[in-house]
């Protein structure tokens, strides 16, 4: 699979992230098996591992040839036989067996094997593993897991190339995300395809209706379950991990969305519509889900079960149309999980604040509880340019409440399709979201990273404190900005205070003078304040003058 | 006045907002009085009115001179006598008196005079305007209104000039700062504040301990209360709308911070830390807050009690420290309102989600419900560079469950001073949360905007949906990275899909056939449907094929 061009041939991103390095920490049980940690080593002697999805690409001792493609890992393992005839995760979970991908996935959550093994097997968590991509690293998807984060990337009829697009994963994985989608609709879909899965850690997924559509020359009315159904098995195929797949549109559904603000915004649910209301018969997604889901069962792929009806505006969120769909995907997920096929929720979109949590009670009531994929949602309509903030901060609210996954939104929403720097803004933006929602949901490691960023800060080791960053490298070029000498990465203040108001400092010297005076407990530390004030305030004169030095914060 | 170099006569940033126009609408009963207003001309013949919060840099017709300042509109006014030699909103409202600045901020909001009214008497609101700044555009701040954000400028001994800090006043009120801080801290503290009273539409904040330590060459345990006193006269003397006093930081709190993972991160909180530790005497702000609340009545200053101990990690989130502090925020609060001062309270910092909404509640219970003026707070310590957002998330979740105010964070956020991109990033993702709420809160004019900005994006009315998004210009921007050219602005479709996957067009297509057949209502388009099932087939060829266009999303 040589590249057509010249232009297709540039490198990929490899190496380290600031301050951190590659390693392989074995899984237990498991000969042989290992999973990727990046180690950030810190100036105190200590270090502090992170989950790692950015692949072999910032592995400094890996050889990287995007013209061969990653190893294919999964191969090497030893699958259990398959049951009934099927060989999905959802199966063997089921029936008591622990996968190789359970067991990796389980060192990777710092979780037990079992707890992995039994959300599986309930549907609450997913592990899209399709066994044609080999080259994936297992993950889970799943509500009593970390919260993960999906990047979309993809060409469109007017512009991008297929090596941007490799570019775009590999610079996806490394800012952490976790799966990948290739929504690509220009020409050389299966290419593009191809070259992103045979070089891609993470699960790739896609909506297959994109392709089928090309195929009939943009006319949605033309389309055929014959047509979709060859797609998806050529897809499932290269090994596309999972799909979008609109089914809930029914066509009775379709006039509920006429006098909405929006209509129908999703790509995927408005060829559905169209081409339910031309034939006016119901959407052949919906009449052969089962042959759909022999199919996804050969190759345990997992069903993303689209929104195609959700709200694209404020005034059109919770609505009839959303909801009516909603409950189809609960019925298309019970059918799904009959067939041994995995199953996650796509959910919306726009959605005001006080509206976002009925969304994941819903979903949960209607779909088994099946992990919910959301995009963003974007808690208002008014800030195009700005919708990964918009939608950050309805990300954060709905993967607290329950959400397992959130697709992030780039600046370029509405506007135009991401570049490379708009796919890093759009991943550290949810990570944030979905780190935000671990802490809140009181996840075991999610405070540990905060606690040994913050501790950094207050010690004024700066170059801790980018390495622990989300995004060590604007980190540390907004601190250079304003004092890039190399001394003011050890200085004990900031250019936002200056030397002489470093409120971090001062509280240093509190604490200080408290050890030094053996005071060890707050009221310990009281009493002793109390006879040794005179002496307290003899130091202070040369304490403090040259200790008042950088603020937390901009503010007061 | 004169600038002290030839660097600081650099113009101020004027001229409309991209799409809008300066209007001024009478204020119905008040003679002379008119509210500024921004108006949107939509190209569909409609238009759709802004608060306006820019002052009369945006007025193509106004004449600036930044060395002349502001016109002193409110010097005009005629005010209401002083009620037991006191005049400020508070003792006003109390006596049942509504003021000129009431009647405008009413006709402002878009609310009654009398709410406006009662709201203030009760401390449940705030209108920060100190007779000596004649030059402000009253504004209120408190829950029952639109959420309001503030911007921090202010520069350090480190960096920034008087002309800089001016013209991010004015860049901060164009994109929506209701409020301003100058938290300067290093030279020419009195003349920069000068500089930005004289030209500021929106009220202005400081932090009076920073002048006061600068007087006092940088040693906290120098400071004495005359010293701060004769500060804060010379800045109410200036016209200072608002001023952080860290009242509440308690000698016998400080060692409550000593076991914190970050100490005291609030600098003036750290300064009166080291003050009460070297002297191991109470607070002077505490044991003189009367004679303070006697000064801030004489000019109807407004206190902001200053959250001296907010928590500056996710690990010191609600915990002693911050309670005890605000406990003595509730009784300081009581004490300024019977002495008729207006106060409102500030709050974190550092939270995490679900330890958001006891912040409110306790402070909502202890302070009487003064106006909380909150930074963020931020949802996670993992993101700096990104703490705009991380913060966002924060603070729009706090202006759900009643903040009144939000201090906005800038990405410059622990690593430096924010300069003029800076600002206008922190402004415009403070704007989003603000009216992320304010639609939670279902604030009556709120989504009017999102249903109007919607509606252009779903009629392809490009420059409208600009014109009517927050920032106008990068959204602009944005779209023509990929389709600059001017026919694209009406271009029914973008560059995220290309014309052949349009779901907005096949929306409209849907809307469309309903319209033209006279279907209604939904159960009308269905049963219509049904009968021309055949006749839409057949358009279907045609309709649709050139129709298949933009997605909402880059997603499914």
């Amino acid at each position: 699979m040589p590249f057509s061009d010249a232009q297709n041939q540039s490198a990929v991103t490899t190496g380290p992230v600031f301050g951190s390095g590659k390693r392989y920490e074995p899984v237990p049980g498991r000969p042989g098996m290992s999973i990727p940690v990046r180690r950030v080593s810190l100036s105190n002697g200590e270090h502090f591992d992170l989950y790692d999805t950015s692949g072999p690409y910032t592995d400094d001792t890996a050889e990287i040839d995007v013209e061969s493609g990653l190893a294919p890992m999964r191969t090497a393992w030893e699958h259990p036989e398959p049951i009934d005839g099927a060989a999905t995760q959802l199966v063997w979970a089921r029936a008591g067996i622990v996968t190789p991908e359970m067991a990796y996935i389980a060192a990777r959550e710092g979780v037990g094997e079992e707890l992995v093994r039994d959300e599986v097997a309930r549907g609450r968590a997913v592990i899209p593993a399709n066994h044609k991509h080999p080259e994936s690293e297992p993950m889970i998807i799943g509500k009593a897991f970390a919260v993960k984060i999906n990047a979309n990337i993809g060409n469109s009829a007017v512009t991008s190339s297929i090596s941007e697009e490799v570019e775009k994963m590999v610079w996806a994985a490394r800012w952490g995300a976790d799966t990948l989608m290739d929504l690509s609709t220009g020409k050389d879909i299966h290419t593009t395809r191809e070259w992103i899965l045979r070089n891609s850690p993470i699960p790739v997924g896609t909506v297959p209706i994109y392709q089928a559509l090309e195929k009939v020359k943009g006319d949605p009315t033309a389309l055929t379950w014959e047509i979709y159904r060859d797609t998806v098995i050529e897809q499932c195929e290269q090994g596309v991990d999972y799909m979008t797949v609109h089914a809930g549109v029914l066509l009775r559904y379709v006039p509920l969305t006429a006098k909405r603000v929006t209509g129908i915004v999703s790509r995927g649910g408005s060829i559905m519509a169209a081409w339910c209301l031309a034939h006016h018969t119901e959407s052949f997604l919906y009449t052969h889900f089962v042959e759909l889901c022999e199919i996804f069962r050969t190759y345990d792929v997992t069903f993303s079960l689209g929104d195609g009806l959700r709200p694209g505006s404020i005034a059109d969120a919770n609505d009839e149309a959303q909801f009516a769909e909603l409950r189809t995907l609960g019925e298309l997920t019970k059918i799904a999980k009959s067939h041994g096929v995995q199953v996650m929720i796509e959910g919306p979109g726009h959605v005001p604040m006080h509206k976002i949590v009925e969304n994941v009670r819903l979903e949960e009531e209607l779909c088994e509880e099946a992990p919910f994929y959301t995009l963003g949602p974007l808690a208002t309509d008014i800030a195009p340019a700005y919708d990964h903030i918009t939608s950050a901060i309805g990300a954060a609210m709905i993967a607290q409440a329950g959400t397992a996954m959130l697709c992030y939104v780039t600046p370029k929403e509405h506007l135009g399709l991401p570049n490379r720097d708009d796919v890093k803004t759009g991943v550290i933006t949810y990570k944030i979201a979905a780190h935000a929602a671990d802490l809140a949901k009181g996840h075991s490691r999610a405070q540990e990273r905060d606690d040994a960023l913050s501790r950094a800060r207050f010690e004024f080791r700066w170059n801790d404190q980018f390495a622990l960053s989300l995004d060590p490298d604007t980190a540390r070029s907004f601190h250079d900005e304003t004092l890039p000498a190399e001394p003011a990465k050890t200085a004990h203040f900031c250019s936002m205070c200056g030397p002489k108001f470093c409120s971090m400092r001062i509280s240093a010297d509190v604490r200080a003078y408290a050890e030094e005076h053996g005071l060890s407990s707050a009221e310990a530390i009281e009493a002793g304040m109390a006879h040794k004030s005179a002496e307290f305030a003899r130091m202070g004169g040369s304490v403090y003058l040259p200790l008042l030095a950088k603020s937390e914060s901009a503010r007061t």
